[in-house]
């Protein structure tokens, strides 16, 4: 496994951040020291169905996918989490009820931790990162609202097309059985809508 | 239609603001200066599909529905929002793009709207509204993810008596065909199962 590079994790995240809010220099450092590195092996689990969720946590390196699984054991992927994500249980996180979903690295992954009772400390301290997950959380809401409204509207192949457009780096670095489970095919539905789009090109 | 009752409703959306955040009595003035009552007929739209949504909505009295038409014409209930709830075309409103959904009141419906520049000025004016906007979308959120974790995991009957326990209200104010619309079931499934649940009570 690579060694945790600090330095730049903490270059990567307030690059990140100031994008959407503006820190005095005191508040970064406020900031970066309520932050924990962790490394995770490909298919360690960040969080564990079942196991509360206590930190919000930002992608720095490497790709995570949540699913949950159905009673007949098989799993769903309800997203994946990229560089410059946030991914955590967000309703075990508010409510501290046991996590309903599995967050696994899919290949070794950094990531920065803020745990939940500095964060709320964070939001006293620094009120700007109000606004800062304001705006997370509001385009979250906004994915969500187009994943309904495509799940109901587009065919499969053009649901598969605008995943591809939205998120070309997740198509590049995730198995396609994965995308098939988040896109609700099977994998051979997945590779036929593939093979026919291949045919037309 | 019954004239709009402004005293009621300021009384009304400022101790729902004031379950979350605090007030001092000159930011509750400027805020409640900022909203404009509108009164909808049933039947009446709030938002329109292909039109840009410009504000944020709170519903003092009445009930409503976020719908998408698919292709062929079908409707399919989103959500939908009684007393206490804010309801929008949030894309829409967040990126002023052309609304995907409809928004429409299924009763006589009061509501306090908020205009997208006016809001922006509020957070700067005020800016406890960031915290509170932000923990409107953390329960929007987590219902979004109870919604998908239900849709994997659960029976069409544990999800219909899901939906029943989670929103009373809405089982009593709401036509059968829009719930089983919301659940994604035909109008037909959901009097099977509502038939076996009385045959077994």
């Amino acid at each position: 496994m690579q060694p945790f590079d600090t330095g730049a994790a903490h270059e990567r995240i307030l690059r990140h951040v100031q994008q959407l809010i503006q820190l005095t220099e005191d508040e970064k450092a406020y900031f970066l020291e309520q932050l924990k590195p962790r490394v995770l092996r490909r298919k360690q689990f960040l969080v564990q169905m079942g196991e509360v969720c206590r930190f919000e946590t930002f992608v720095v390196k490497g790709c995570l996918r949540a699913f949950a699984v159905d009673p007949k054991g098989q799993e769903h992927v309800v997203l994946f989490a990229l560089e410059d994500w946030w991914i955590s249980d967000f309703q075990s996180l508010s409510t501290e009820q046991p996590a309903t979903l599995y967050v696994e690295a899919l290949e070794e992954t950094h990531v920065l931790q803020i745990e939940k009772k500095e964060l709320e400390q964070l939001y006293l301290a620094v009120p700007a990162f109000e606004r800062f997950f304001r705006l997370k959380l509001q385009n979250a809401f906004i994915s969500f609202q187009n994943r309904i409204f495509s799940t109901i509207s587009q065919t499969a192949e053009e649901r598969y097309l605008a995943f591809r457009q939205r998120y070309p780096l997740i198509e590049q670095r995730v198995p396609q059985y994965l995308i098939a489970s988040y896109l609700g095919f099977t994998p051979e539905f997945l590779s036929k809508i593939r093979r026919e789009l291949a045919t037309r090109r």
